[in-house]
């Protein structure tokens, strides 16, 4: 089972690809989505859709992982991205792909076991996880990576039943 | 011309057409969609998008008018309105169709000449720009309207060269 995660953005969407067999995973790719600032607005949302929808079809992706606004957040920061969820969540379901959203907060618990780790120590953990050399670059990437270790860490507890 | 008017929320966006010729406008249709508040977000948004577009198809519209997050705002509903945004951004730029985007006050300004109206006072003036007998009902689909004014204002401006 493939899942995509997405850690949305509306001048860079990071994204990962990971394969999930009976509660371990292995990286498949992982990598940016950029836009161009001079682009308008729909454009650049259309383009992010299309870019994500494109991964999916590659990798076969069976559910993707999006990686939810974070609220404390500034609102003129939180709005774009909203936008790029907004339309990524639109063509997924349009290709009849389920999909989880977790917050920043629930990623970072499901990834280091605790609220408290910063982003690098998140990174490292997410290379470990997926047992790779080096963090994987860039920072959106590895967050996207992030959100499919997570979506995992959730769904194994459901089907174990401990949630 | 007819011009799809678009004012986006989660549990109820308005829509309205209206038809231009040479600055000259009159209702073709309005109406609301609603979403069940008990399903799951990503089916909403689909629902909207999906909805949004098979009325831009009944009526062929040759552009899109969306009214923007106004930003003074609890970041908690902006966010679920912006994901709407997104979503129809995306489908409509399938479609090919131009979009435009106007705040709440640039559309306030254009259908009443003066940024201190009130809902009322906003709503009449729909009336009388589309020779309507009574005020459309419900709320949101006069707000929608009051999106396609604002975008034929613009649009006559730009061809006067006025802006």
């Amino acid at each position: 089972m493939r899942i995509l995660g997405i850690d949305p953005g509306l001048a860079e969407t990071g994204w990962g690809v990971v394969e999930e067999i009976s509660g371990h995973i292995r990286p498949i790719s992982f990598g940016i989505i950029k836009t161009d600032k001079e682009d308008a607005l729909e454009k650049r949302i259309y383009t992010l859709g299309e870019d994500v929808a494109t991964i999916a079809r590659k990798y076969s992706i069976a559910a993707a992982s999006i990686e939810d606004i974070y609220f404390a957040r500034n609102i003129t920061s939180a709005v774009p991205v909203a936008k790029v969820i907004g339309a990524i969540t639109f063509k997924l379901m349009s290709m009849d792909i389920p999909i989880c959203y977790y917050s920043p907060l629930e990623v970072k618990l499901a990834v280091t076991g605790t609220g408290t780790a910063d982003k690098r120590q998140v990174q490292e953990m997410v290379r470990i996880h997926l047992g790779l050399e080096k963090i994987p670059k860039p920072d959106h990437a590895a967050d996207a990576l992030a959100d499919c270790i997570c979506f995992v860490t959730h769904n194994n507890r459901l089907t174990r039943g401990m949630k």
